[in-house]
């Protein structure tokens, strides 16, 4: 076989497999995420092995710092894998349950009940700690999943999946139901995106180049989020307390994820009382400040240029404008925002409102760090990642978003006239 | 400028323009639609003159017969886009809507609030109506929207989005938000599907290998539908003269319909009973009927072919097979089906709810008429259309499925830890 082939009957096996996993019940598909969170903790040995190849290859490769870091699975990374899996059984199962019902004027009772999706492909960079977290919500939800890790990880990626398959074999669920891409050549995953009849969403995680990638030559949905670029804007008569803790919070409990706050947007009324000591703080954990010219007026940094504000800068490094009213401050998000998580600290009820209406991102808060934007904070429970595209999923994806619901319809012999 | 510039410059004006309609009140929308209502009304000898271009090409080419009959505007169809106007304005407006709030144990509120798309493309072939009717929608659930019709209707479309856009200007609303493409130039279909950062979703109408072209080149979502082949499955014990009158109605009420019944599935053990007096029915109907081997035993008719099975006749055509079992049925449906709608007629609960459960079409019925899957009979309301895939809106998309929900949190100083 040659590779097409190869992936087209990965992807017949996969929507065979899926018609089986939207007909298992809720207890077997949790009996199986047991028997992977087990063999996961007795086959700790084998996948120790199969990571250290990794590392091998890596190490020969130059590969180092951070990637190699993020290839690395740990004691604790496995551990950390097998309480997630835990907490995944303990949620409801989202299959079968009548999201809403009501009765017509003919009597025919309609109804919406959640279905799994089918097929997910997920392509992913190098963390193999994804193999595991991914399957198990599409499992969960009831779908078959086709995996394909970026080729660093390939030996933990194929040991892991190898590990899950025998383990839904022994819940009698079909092993087919996760697969992974045996090769790491890219065609592999131009096939995959041409599947549209095997393959009913991608999930493209990494880069913003692969994302691109996957979603302009997908004929398949695309759940996909490009950058978050997020605000945080201090209203005039702001608890200065309060409004100094979320931005610090936003800006330093974790830098270098998406919803960490990239541009600081404060009211002019309160920007001469609350940035310098706003910088006082910045300056403890040092963050490079870039401002506009209005606070380079009222306290001293970086000039910020036009890219500044489209800038995700992942790291400690904050943009921050002063702006003459609300309206400019949404204006902004709306023309430099990635529409992702955005915040108004205020204590003014009507313009808390105001900026919650106006403001179109995935989440949009008041009096909280940006921080919230994941699945376990929102209370979905674990997430797939946080979707920036409108359709379908707006925000984190936990499991109810790896289903989709058909309407039911219940009669006694009603016709349409 | 060339068509790539002003297909780019008609997408900036309808991201503008979507900015101000997602700020738009309720009753800012709706005097919209009433005004475009009256102006429809008024503007009646304006609309019949462009209208009696089109067809006095449409003769020129030798555009005839049906296809010549959808391009016309009669007086009736008028009428009946004014009536469709009025029932979307009674209907509340979608926007801004809570869909639900949940207190995390920190405090926190967490919410998901209704927002529009954003800009919604819509591609279709020659029915003038659907300029209208799909624009209606847009409008109300606070949209932009970019037409793009066929060629053969170009003067109808072209007036009758003149009237819309200046009903949107009296109301003080963006004209902008209705848009449409000035040409029949193909490239400039071509060139809206790149432009992933000025339309949201893709809506095609028409035939399939539009529907492919859209899919298989769009870089944005698409909402879409291929066919219809819908199946109506007699159980053994149904009530003979309920799954009589059901069958009827799914195959003759309106057998150019997509969610018209092609396939006929019936229990071994009421096919003896059931087939002749359903063929008494048909025959009275002038429908063909093409039976398996077992239904050919029973009555006489034409023999079905494998392709049978796929064929969506959209005719006085029926397909019949004899099935063992439930089993058989479901993976009939599995197998040939197009994910439309499907109907049990059935006496029994147990298995009422296993078929219930077990198919996976956008709509799945018990003792009703396939016909029924429509936004107005499902109660949705007017929908632009019934998608098949399954991400974002799976069935009717009524004015709620163009929009979308974001999350919202209130909180007073929530911080991450």
């Amino acid at each position: 076989m040659n590779i097409q082939e190869e992936i087209l009957e990965i992807g017949k096996k996969a929507r065979k497999a899926a018609y089986l996993m939207a007909k298992a019940s809720s207890s077997q598909k949790d009996t199986a995420l047991h028997q992977i969170a087990e063999a996961l903790a007795t086959e700790k040995t084998r996948i120790m092995e199969a990571n250290k190849k990794d590392l091998e290859n890596a190490s020969t490769q130059g590969i180092s710092g951070a990637k190699y870091d993020r290839l690395k699975i740990t004691e604790k990374i496995l551990n950390e894998m097998i309480a997630g899996i835990r907490e995944v059984i303990a949620w409801p199962d989202p299959v079968g349950k009548i999201v809403s019902m009501w009765t017509r004027p003919n009597g025919l009772r309609v109804g919406r009940m959640r279905i799994p999706l089918g097929v997910i492909g997920i392509i992913y960079e190098s963390r193999p700690n994804v193999t595991v977290d991914a399957t198990i919500l599409c499992v969960k939800a009831g779908n078959s999943v086709i995996l394909r890790g970026g080729s660093e990880a390939f030996n933990s990626n194929q040991c892991l999946v190898s590990i899950i398959r025998e383990s839904l074999q022994r819940a009698n669920l079909p092993e087919d139901a996760v697969q992974f891409i045996p090769t790491t050549d890219r065609t592999a995953v131009t096939e995959m995106l041409k599947m549209e009849e095997y393959i009913d969403v991608m999930i493209p995680r990494g880069g913003e180049e692969l994302i691109r990638f996957v979603n302009d030559n997908a004929r398949m949905p695309v759940l996909k989020h490009y950058k978050g670029v997020c605000h945080v804007f201090v209203d005039k008569g702001a608890d200065l307390k309060m409004a100094i803790e979320v931005c610090e919070n936003a800006k330093v409990q974790r830098p270098g994820v998406c919803n960490a706050m990239e541009t600081l947007l404060v009211h002019k009324d309160i920007a001469e009382n609350f940035l310098p000591k706003m910088q006082e703080v910045f300056e403890k954990h040092g963050v490079e400040l870039r401002g506009c010219r209005k606070t380079r007026e009222i306290i001293q940094c970086k000039e910020a240029t036009e890219e500044d504000w489209y800038e995700e800068y992942l790291d400690l490094i904050l943009a921050i404008k002063v702006v003459d009213d609300m309206n400019s401050a949404i204006e902004h998000i709306h023309k430099y925002g990635s529409s992702h998580t955005e915040a108004i600290v205020t204590e003014d009820y009507e313009r808390a409102w105001k900026f919650i209406e106006a403001v179109q991102s995935s989440l949009v808060l008041v009096n909280a760090s940006t921080r919230f934007n994941d699945g376990y904070q929102l209370g979905l429970g674990a997430e797939i990642g946080i979707s920036t595209s409108r359709l379908h999923a707006f925000g984190p994806m936990g499991v109810d978003e790896l289903t989709t619901t058909k309407f039911i319809a219940f009669g006694n012999g009603q016709l349409r006239s």
